[in-house]
């Protein structure tokens, strides 16, 4: 390992989320689909926000808070994503580096802003999010360093980019560097409309052979492979990737790696607030134990605690020292 | 009170605040006052905010946090604050807004930017801030609407505007209009380093009988009066005032009133996690109280309740029903 100058680089949106509690009568009278991720347009974005009781920003994106709950646990990381020369695109960045992870892409002059997920946060913790990707559609080709992601050990790829054409032959170019270079493909399937818009694609790159960890939640796993069972969609797409994690909410989560199969319940957790994050957070603490050569079991349960600390609080990166929180756990 | 559009306007700073976790020695080593408003450049604000870890952005300023907890408890409010044309100012306006709280102001063209204040939180709930005040000086007299002003049972307003000059003439305007028209003058002393400043300007208002409602903490009484004793301080002050309302922190609160005095314990906290807007918080408690012609008692209670909920989480805004709180506390 000693020519890797990252444990993980990570491809995806960066986005600030505004985030405010709501009723679940809300939800509904604003025609949003609950527990969904949904594109919104700035008219959209408009009319929600308008609709939003007060909130709080705080920086989001799906690997952008991956990379965030890695590099709590310690792990080195560098980030890929586009932003805008405005203040939440200051933000974004502020936070990103203030968390230890290396971010080198300019920001974007001139419109649009920087994407932002207006999320409703139900009684019950479930998040609604309503997308507007803004400068994060335009990621470039060119904000790709080549040398850094063949000094990464695992080149990690959001679905969710899927939706913006430059992003798209971004991440594309992205796996084929580091394929090249020897190095592991993780990929999350972000969420399950995503597959419904991109399902082909994400197959296609299965088939091929280009991703070797992949994360789904069982929505996702449906998705993808036409079965709602998720036994049998899991034992379907096993055989077809060296690592295969699939997350059941509070049920809990499995991995299928290499002919071998582990469970573990999830972890206990006093209230759940906010559970933006949690697909997310349980990655960064699998894909943690996984490049640290822990076993399955262990990999697993590092997912569930990192998952637990951050629904625990609102916002999709974590609070608590989530070294210390695994220490304490595992020894 | 028929003629009356609002129970409460207040005049104060338009804030985003910028809130991060941190350790003491972090505030010893960046030269920071533990505890203490600090005023700071756009250079410095650059430098601290490079230093600070992953933040969050919630809506602040004194008096704007005080209207969020009287709109929360079901009064009718307007506020009056300079925010930039940018997205902190947005962010400002709308989560003012979809507190409940009338806000015309309009936002200020180009340079400088919203105001925005760097709150650095220790582990023990402590919050040190740094303030860049931007737009927020900029208020000019002609933002203030004499019709509101004359409609407004309470006029609220915050040392911490003193700092800047055309805010400074535009609340001794409104003062004026409200006096003018009968309406109450509530004022807050914000700061102990803000009465070093404008301590003059305060004692010549207070003598003028100006003020009919003072809030003061423990420091800004010292401040103010030239003497560390509590007691002493306020015995000196209470003649000159209407209503005197002292907090003493985890000791309590009392009042003096109209000859009469009471005092209270602070209200239980499970876990003090950030004490910011824990002063504006009581304000609005017993604004409400007052407003409501509760007895003193009741009001410093009402106050109490609204503090200990605003310490519990991170952010100067109310997060849970103030109402059902003090109508389970109260009845």
């Amino acid at each position: 390992m000693s020519d890797l100058r990252y444990d993980v680089l990570a491809i995806g949106n960066a986005i600030v989320d505004v985030m405010a509690p709501c009723e679940d009568a809300q939800i509904a009278a604003l025609g949003m689909q609950r527990g969904a991720m949904t594109l919104v347009d700035a008219a959209r974005a408009r009319e929600l926000y308008a609709a939003m009781g007060p909130a709080r920003e705080i920086s989001g994106g799906s690997s952008a808070n991956t990379l965030a709950g890695l590099a709590a646990l310690g792990n080195a990381c560098a980030f890929v994503g586009q932003v805008a020369d405005d203040q939440l695109g200051e933000v974004f960045a502020h936070d990103i580096r203030a968390a230890g992870i290396d971010y080198a892409t300019a920001p974007r002059p001139g419109e649009p802003p920087t994407a932002r997920c207006l999320i409703f946060v139900s009684p019950d913790g479930q998040r609604t999010m309503n997308t507007f990707l803004g400068a994060t559609s335009f990621l470039p080709e060119a904000a790709l360093d080549e040398g850094a992601i063949r000094a990464a050990g695992v080149l990690y790829c959001e679905g969710y980019l899927w939706d913006s054409e430059e992003p798209r032959a971004a991440i594309r170019r992205a796996i084929r560097i580091a394929r090249e270079a020897g190095r592991k493909v993780a990929f999350t399937l972000s969420d399950a409309f995503v597959i419904d818009r991109h399902g082909d694609d994400f197959r296609a790159m299965i088939e091929a052979g280009d991703i070797d960890i992949l994360f789904a939640n069982a929505g996702e796993l449906a998705a993808l492979t036409g079965t709602a069972d998720f036994a049998a969609g899991s034992a379907q797409l096993a055989p077809k990737l060296p690592v295969l994690v699939t997350t059941h909410g509070a049920e809990g989560a499995s991995a299928h790696a290499h002919g071998q199969h582990a469970s573990v319940p999830a972890e206990p957790v006093d209230h759940v607030l906010d559970t933006t994050g949690a697909g997310d957070l349980f990655a960064a603490g699998f894909l943690s134990g996984h490049v640290a050569g822990r076993d399955l079991t262990t990999c697993l349960t590092m997912g569930a605690i990192c998952a637990a600390e951050v629904i625990g609080h609102y916002g999709a990166r974590p609070e608590a020292d989530l070294a210390e929180l695994v220490k304490a756990r595992l020894g």
